[in-house]
């Protein structure tokens, strides 16, 4: 073979190589969105699982450090230490009743996630008293950063309810 | 030169040609966050612009097609034409008065951007009455998703008031 055939063949050789490689990379890419929707749809799932079963540990464990949560009629409660000082009276003092009613949209775009869904919220005190539907239908649009672990954790989370006050 | 050498220098040049095409797109992808983040505080901008001038059609245009608005005591409202309805007597009945007091956050991951700020919005009757302070104290996550032709669109807006209802 001639010199410059072998060049001409090495080269295509390098590049088909390399071609090969970013298809490969973008269909790895392209499979891992469905495993990567799963899994902030199983961290808002944790989420629930947390509340109804008053696993504190659990459900601050779901946040990052510098997460915010945005309740309505109250202040941006801004990092965790904010919202553990927030929620964990509330998980001492009363059992949490969550139901997510509906996923309406659920994406990850590279390290970042959303879902927006419905849900419903029931508070009923440890010490005694009736059930409060606290929010009788609420909806929500949480983000959610790709750790560098892998795991997925909630950054943000601002939530309303669809009905007026009473 | 011999055969063998040829083949290595061709494959030498080959791979860093790959090497400094990958390097300079990620210093492109570096340098251009910068400006995503500047584009969509600058859609936030226009979104105050669009109500404090009263110009719907800018105020429209903000949104993707399947946008959504999720306002504080009201159901979401899925898809710009339920936002037109929804707004379009706001803008035609009322004089609005947004600011955005505060930018909180805002971040670009790829094609997908968030800002997190706070606001207050007076609305102000066009047939006379009183200006009524209709969010003295408001916070806001919205998403921003980057259109085939480069500009940045509202896909989500969640909001809600950081003080009780009076």
């Amino acid at each position: 073979m001639k010199k410059s055939n072998w060049i001409l063949l090495t080269t295509i050789l390098v590049i088909t190589s390399a071609m090969l490689f970013f298809a490969f990379s973008y269909k790895m890419e392209v499979d891992s969105m469905g495993d990567d929707i799963t899994a902030i749809k199983e961290v808002l799932n944790q989420y629930a699982v947390g509340c109804n079963t008053g696993d504190f540990d659990l459900w601050i464990s779901l946040w990052t450090d510098d997460g915010v949560q945005m309740p309505p009629d109250s202040p941006a409660r801004v990092g965790k230490e904010q919202i553990r000082e927030a929620m964990k009276p509330a998980f001492d003092q009363m059992n949490l009743d969550i139901t997510i009613t509906s996923i309406e949209d659920a994406k990850v775009y590279g390290d970042l996630g959303f879902i927006r869904c419905t849900y419903t919220l029931k508070i009923t005190p440890k010490a005694g008293g009736e059930t409060i539907n606290a929010m009788p239908d609420g909806k929500d649009l949480s983000l959610y950063e790709r750790q560098s672990d892998g795991s997925w954790k909630i950054i943000y989370d601002c939530f309303n309810s669809n009905t007026p006050p009473k």
